[in-house]
């Protein structure tokens, strides 16, 4: 209820400020017998930290994650899996200056003013690296859904004026993990790797999208009339830090077409039945209907610039403010684990609902 | 858990489908004491209901509910509020057709395959009369906010290919009922409508995008991580059918900025903090600053067009299909209060969140 | 939250008051293509009804059910179930002078505190007449539990001062429904009927013991460390009206016996494990074993009596009060269905929730 | 929904294995700017930890706990509290014959069957080990209900056959640490130890009842219908190890009573409203009513004794049991801090959902 929990049957709470003592998370509700692939969810977390190419933040931190319960030789029992990852090299001095400031478009006055009391170094509980414990666990779904054959890809396809003009099934999905970007065209991530590069020498930040696609779900995925899978897939998605907007299958573009354009039509394809054309996005009636779910997550220029800001101080006073410290130009390419994560988290959750539910 | 729940604390549970006895919901958390007018509540949804003029269904309900429990005197006791609204004037005879057919792009599909059995009738439970339920709790959400001085207003900033190119800021909210669009601005509206007894004319449907401004709400609305305001009041909008992208502030268009460009940068204004933009739209780091909220929802073109379409039984036998009956060429102007119904009940639940863990 | 919920998965949601309009409920979660049985469900009804004999209140309401929603062709359809009970024969009139004042041991004081404003027509919310919705839901747990082989028969143990002092398994539990009391033992129960003619001479009222047991659960029902079987079992029968205790299997009197004396043995009976003794009453850890689940619930005399009595009212001074209208000397007779639903409700939750995890 | 949360609104969700690396839990919704009082919160672990008398187990653990996020310089932010208690001094190697053994009245064989694996080293999740993080969260709670004079204390009424027979109102409550069985009659207590004493020279183990006493709670905690105060209380109690009964008030001897002597008549005592009875045991129709709030809680003898037992192995055949290691003969002193913080968890989460409806 204070929001820091996840999903209704596969159940993440998080907690951990960015420079305390660790962040960490307690996965309730994963099935027994699930084998962890250790490998795997740390390397989920690796595409996440910080410090991974000279186009992210240069913090450098192992994101290390400690499994505490629920594994027994190898294997979930069904009991909660609890974890931790220590912070490491928080440098708490860089934030000194803003303990009674407000930084621009952060969540300092928010905070402040919501609690009345907060954790100033690093952002606190607001900072972007309580994302991690969402890629632990986004990482134990991915593993789950894996066994019936569900997997999710997301992929950069705007860096600012940079876009990536291909569907999806026109994209060999399997490149995205080869550059630093993360965007499964080697051309258009040069284009947006020179931008971020440029950008950041300006001190400066930008924005893009991410697109995100899950393959071999069953049809039934989805609780409406209140819990229709792309509405929970949308709350996960507005839930990371700085994303501003979420549309799936033709999303906003759908405003430009008839209906008599954009209905899917549904044939019967050697003895299953399908639909011609995808606009829907995999989602009809806020159930899965089989097809490939995408969608695309909008997100806006990180908040620290490395220029001077103006701002106001807990008194009202107006003040000036410098950034201190190593930070992203872009949050892009870390950003794209989480969106994977939180779909993962979404799909497992729903799976198991639709499980409880079946005749 | 079901899906017919939204809500954590000002909760709404609703059920009924479109062809049978009544629909209904119970809303339960609503404080005591409030004053229910019900005569603003009749009218949000005299606002919703069909027929209400030529650019909508033909279709003729009254949409008259029914409280039965929970008032007492005029007043909310506390406990919960029971209300039914009658269905009538269903012509079920238009739909027997559909007994064994998917329509295309509609829910007769991922029902029939989640659930194994299904009222065929009028959509049954995915027909968007459902939509009527969150009317009535909406309205007495606003209600309730409005004793805080917060107001929700909505209105069609797009429809198909007209688009209202004007900032919430620079309109009169005040003419939105003044036209049977919903848009603001009287010239607007006029193509609009243009535009869509055109598109009525041909059988076919067409989509758009609902703009929604809350103003006067305090700071601290909102429960990071996960329930961050924004994240709420998006999965509310994906909840409503048809939907298929939400956005706010800035929304997809923070991508075309500069970190720079986008911050709002806090000033001193008269004693108190407030922003000099408003990119964030009003909420920052998941808590609402005390700006204004404002957010734009795409609706796609109603799946029911007055055409032959293909489609497949549930022998997965190909079929030829045509909509009977009467139904919305476009139905954003119905979708306004529903829209607004649905910020008013996030705004309400998060309310009272604030409320319960306030030192 | 506001505490008219119950069931996570098999969720049932009521409202009403005893002399408003109506009272009823939304059941969501439902499993799709269950037979409705209406004879069965408006049977359990009866079995709750006032004016069912001469040791109830001599009201007389005929509690029929209607249902509105999630029932198509005599099947649930896995859409929420609405249902209303209309209130009959309220003399409201009855309870005018309990306007102002509290009755003693009724929840008259703590419903105006609490909410500032109460329906006081007949105990308004905190009526027992609430928990006829709940014998709604309860019967079509049943309905799906049967299908499983699990069933749930309740009697009256205790009345006052008579006891009925065999163990469930050596009684003939579908002797139960044989008099007006249910108590499955002919002579104790004309006992128990003479008991409460004459407590009902005095204007007074009598209270009770309730057993249950329920047979056939399956091992795995259960969800510790919070939601364990038997903690969801008696937290739903402490939040019926009157109720007073709750123990299962051996009880309060386990603190009479050793360690070694207690202890239920394993063993091998044709293949199947089970236990030799049954004290644990069917649940360990939290967790069903297979063998049947038992309890007691103790029921204190009903608290209005025929009598004049000392009170308050709103502005603290001291009155006398004496009931008016018919009421009961003793509810357990009536209340037997209710525990029994009570019990169905967790039973049905929970095996839903055992069906989400399963590998 | 797995189990492992309590709470909706002062909310702890905990994991951990009584053998495995550390147990912890997160409290998420404990408002902002409480004070911690860290030696007070150990002092609370304390009371329950291993070894801490003859008459309890000796098994030595320091239980110290570690709060990893949530509090800045000695307070709480209002973000999630993350904590940690590692396990030291585990033998895992006293468990090696369990592996495939099922101990009498233990969780091993529900575990077993439900999971399909378990931590079979010290019971793992089932054991009452975890009960140490509901201290933590019981300790905050605490903390937060202390500012509004609400006070929480439990002590040991009965062991196996020696009871103390009087009320909470007739005892020094401030006596119940100055001996190691927790009564606050020392007459009593030492009998209760001698038995204890007695009791596991034999290898046996033995039960008893805890009695509870909730002071200075105000008007209107609870949430009828469903989550009554005590029906949540009764859960919180009956979800601790070894619990078979649960009683409030009169309890199940308000069965020898008629409803003329066990109505708690109200009267105004210098200007507030008071009853001069409190059969009711604090809770009229589900909410507090200002009196003391009262309940007993009954633990079955441990079933860990150290004589030699029969029963089955994983595969069905017999086996004959010895237990290993160093165990409680009695839990009951140890589970006084266990029952005083699960009621505590109850209270302030109620607290904070009637401040949320507060008007």
């Amino acid at each position: 209820m204070a929001g820091n929990t996840f999903g209704k049957l596969f159940t993440l709470t998080t907690f951990g400020e960015s420079h305390g003592e660790a962040i960490g998370g307690i996965l309730d509700g994963c099935p027994p017998q699930l084998t962890l692939d250790f490998e795997f969810i740390q390397n989920e977390l690796d595409r996440r930290k910080p410090g991974q190419s000279h186009i992210t933040t240069q913090r450098k931190e192992s994101d290390t994650v400690k499994f505490l319960s629920g594994v027994f030789e190898g294997k979930t029992t069904g009991t909660p899996i609890g974890f931790i990852i220590e912070n490491e090299n928080q440098k708490s001095k860089d934030y000194e200056h803003l303990k009674d400031n407000f930084r621009p478009s952060h969540a300092d006055y928010t905070y402040e003013k919501k609690y009345g009391i907060r954790d100033y170094r690093g952002g606190g509980r607001s900072s972007a690296r309580e994302t991690a414990c969402r890629i632990v666990a986004g990482a134990i779904a991915k593993l789950f859904l894996q066994q019936f054959g569900i997997s999710i890809q997301a992929y950069v396809s705007t860096v600012h004026s940079i876009t990536l003009n291909k569907k999806h099934s026109e994209l060999d999905l399997s490149k995205t993990e080869e550059n630093i970007i993360r965007c499964p065209d080697a051309d258009t991530a040069d284009k947006m790797i020179a931008l971020i590069e440029n950008v950041r020498k300006k001190g400066d930040t930008v924005g893009g999208i991410i697109s995100c696609v899950i393959k071999g779900t069953p049809v039934g995925l989805g609780e409406p009339v209140f819990d229709k899978l792309h509405a929970d897939i949308g709350k996960a998605m507005l839930s990371i830090n700085a994303v501003k907007g979420f549309e799936f299958g033709t999303g906003f573009d759908s405003v430009n077409y008839m209906g008599s354009q954009l209905n899917d039509i549904f044939s019967n394809e050697k003895g299953a039945i399908h639909t011609t054309t995808n606009n829907s996005g995999g989602v009809q009636g806020g159930i899965s209907n089989g097809e490939d779910i995408y969608f695309k997550v909008a997100f806006k220029p990180v908040a620290t610039i490395m220029q001077m800001q103006k701002s106001v101080n807990v008194k009202g006073e107006e003040v000036n403010l410098e950034a201190k410290g190593r930070h992203d130009p872009c949050v892009l390419p870390r950003a794209v684990p989480i969106v994977e994560s939180m779909a993962a988290l979404v799909l497992a959750d729903h799976f198991l609902r639709m499980n409880a539910y079946k005749k």
